[in-house]
């Protein structure tokens, strides 16, 4: 029976893949969802895992759970590969997937603009791996610093570089600021605090670029006031891993840098022949239908759209979101032969947290800030986390990190969590002599 | 004030490592501990890492969070090199490190008996990184399995041999076929049940050997409930990633073998000119000093010594902690001038469990079996694990699976956990591909 039905095949697994995947389930189509891996992550909380506030288990959720009910889905673990428009046909790792439609939610990777050696020698936030990889080097410049003579040397292991002053930049050095100061402090009472800095490098004179100036002036103020150094108008030129280069030649000493300045579309949509906006995301048509190709939507980050006024849709889950709702809802409507509709956006509002008790969120032309935003942060984040015991384990952990002061998951991942065999069980000293035999080997 | 007291360094934060810094904690003396990993491995749940059920994350506890407020404690992270036992100092890869009394607890690691093919293409379970590569490679052959074609490959891909039937034997073989039984096929209803087969291989022909006989075939009997085959009188000569050959010729198509079959003393112990005991243990004196130097103390796994019967201690946490107060009592009586005493081993009691409802366990001459001994078996190990938050989270994660019959941490972690920051984000496929590319890295 299910070979009868139209076959609907999704690309990716994140908040706009899932949310079409489970707008489909009474639509009479055979869903494929295809992804690299088989968790959705949400992302929202990924900077707290990389400042040692939650596990990565706690943000991730197996895919095959969450559909576990739902009759018309299956799911299929491989990297996609390309896109046989014309011919309907996904092209994959593990073999080639016929479609009648196609639903393109590949998201965005990280984007370093030509800079080598910022994108050799930096960190990224963008999925487990790297939150994880950001977690083990602030630990690890704190261990190997406590364990240095030398005044320079040791400094430089105690900055920290985040680049990029939108969301991900101004919670992460916030985050970075607090697990520094309010944890990090109390296990190496041997280092003096003043050596330890996290410096939030913006190009622009401006954080949190799409929220009201008054939110933005409250972003930096509270910034200032957990001890994160906001550098406006700068720029990095370069980063070797021992120094951070300014446009204008200035340099900061870091072991550390931080990339939260640049995301783009997955390269995926390069090759679907259809022309790219900004960012490299799909100039999709107004039904979100790729140009020229009837039976191919893209949504989420890879798309590029423009709303009312002129303005990209961000690159954020609610306007993925609405977007597979739009998508399955324009699949059920061509399948009764009726005409598709433009996508319209609905600004559910923004927000962003910058640590214990502070954030700003705006909301319905509305402003908030300070205590009362950072409790509606929580809630809303709470609220939108899938299943019952990830939302439980990361209330406990966020509990645990506030009445104590605490982040419980300061652990150094020494070696690879891979798969192959031989590679996991080789000895990977944690040290300097490991990092070079890591790079020898990478 | 803290340069006159002597310098007590310990090696390894695992039990015996662990209790004696803390047993150190009034003794006027000053303790280092050094540690390739800054936590601290709560072993005996790893295999519920590997099985999907908690998260590393759980099991595993900062070192310096544990001994934040002992005043007279410094943490090392470094690789220990070796011991000039004469000259009193300890070689690390952070620089050398003078001590006026050594503990040394390092610990065992695995032994394949010079089996290099199973070392090769095999997988052990002696660390973090070697759970999450065992959870990782379970459910990525399911994973695969589901989009092969081939039955004989596909069986092949859902055999899963695990060699050798002591504790992490038994007890992973029956974690692992719950898994399979009461998870993964609810998660891949297209698979047949009966191609999934979960093979314990062992040597001799009893399981558990230190257990009474009764107990011994209890646990054979849960075991075969639990749709476990075990092959007694079995051993494993060959494994290429594809064929597990036993003695004899036989060979069983599988591509996942996890080796629980043998473990040995960190080869650390071998370059300390000591007489070396039965699997590459130091054999120290009935005081656990190293034979001609007596401010060096060997313990735990990596110490040979027997009981008043003649039998080896086994290479279990009870023995270690033990050896570690002994140990730190001894140097205080050192201090202090009086005589050494030898050590004797109290024997606690042994337990396994053996997945849901059931386990066994031999205390005091006493014999338990079924859900009392697992109840009692689960309570032990919640008493035991270091830290509140860690308790709480463990007791969550098992009451989850228990009333949901779920093993809610079914991640495959795609790409290395690893510090070095260009490595970490270089893209790794999940698929086949990404196999062979990391194997190339390798």
């Amino acid at each position: 029976m299910p070979e009868e039905r139209p076959h609907v095949v999704i690309v990716g697994a994140g908040f706009g893949g899932l949310r079409a995947a489970r707008a489909l389930r009474r639509t009479p189509v055979q869903v494929t969802l295809v992804d690299r891996r088989n968790y959705h992550l949400f992302q929202p909380l990924l900077y707290q895992v990389a400042t040692a506030g939650l596990s990565p288990e706690d943000i991730a959720h197996p895919v095959r759970a969450i559909f576990r009910r739902q009759r018309n889905f299956a799911f299929r673990l491989a990297e996609v590969l390309g896109v046989d428009v014309a011919g309907r046909v996904l092209r994959t790792s593990t073999g080639d997937l016929p479609f009648d439609w196609l639903i393109l939610a590949p998201g965005g990777t990280n984007n370093f603009f030509g800079l080598d050696s910022v994108e050799e020698n930096g960190l990224a936030l963008k999925d487990i791996e790297d939150a994880v990889a950001v977690r083990n080097q602030v630990l690890r410049m704190f261990e190997t610093a406590v364990q240095e003579p030398d005044a320079d040397r040791r400094r430089a292991m105690l900055n920290f570089v985040v680049v990029g002053g939108g969301p991900t930049g101004v919670e992460s050095s916030g985050a970075l600021s607090e697990l520094i100061r309010l944890v990090l402090t109390k296990d190496f009472p041997d280092l003096n605090v003043k050596d330890v800095r996290v410096i939030l490098v913006e190009a622009t004179d401006r954080l949190l670029g799409a929220m009201p100036e008054r939110l933005r002036e409250v972003t930096a103020e509270i910034l200032w006031r957990k001890h994160v150094e906001v550098r406006f108008g700068a720029q990095v030129t370069r980063f070797d891993g021992e120094r951070v280069v300014l446009r204008g030649g200035e340099v900061i000493p870091a072991r550390t840098l931080i990339w939260a300045a640049g995301v783009r579309a997955e390269p995926l949509v390069d090759g679907l022949g259809a022309p790219l906006g900004p960012q490299g995301r799909v100039r999709v048509r107004e039904t979100l239908q790729l140009p020229g190709a009837d039976r191919v939507f893209v949504i989420g980050d890879a798309a590029y759209l423009e709303d009312d006024q002129g303005a990209a849709l961000p690159m954020m889950a609610p306007v993925a979101q609405q977007q597979a709702d739009h998508a399955a809802r324009s699949i059920v409507r061509a399948l009764r032969g009726e005409p598709l509709q433009s996508f319209r956006y609905r600004n559910p509002g923004s927000m962003a947290t910058i640590g214990r008790n502070a954030a700003v969120a705006h909301v319905k032309g509305l402003q908030f800030s300070g205590f009362f935003a950072w409790v509606a942060w929580l809630v809303l984040h709470i609220v939108l986390l899938i299943g019952f015991r990830n939302r439980l384990l990361v209330l406990i952990n966020w509990a645990w990190d506030y009445f104590l002061y605490d982040r419980a998951v300061r652990l150094i991942h020494a070696r690879e969590m891979h798969t192959g065999p031989a590679e996991a069980r080789r000895a990977h000293p944690t040290d300097a002599a490991g990092e070079a035999a890591a790079k020898k080997a990478g």
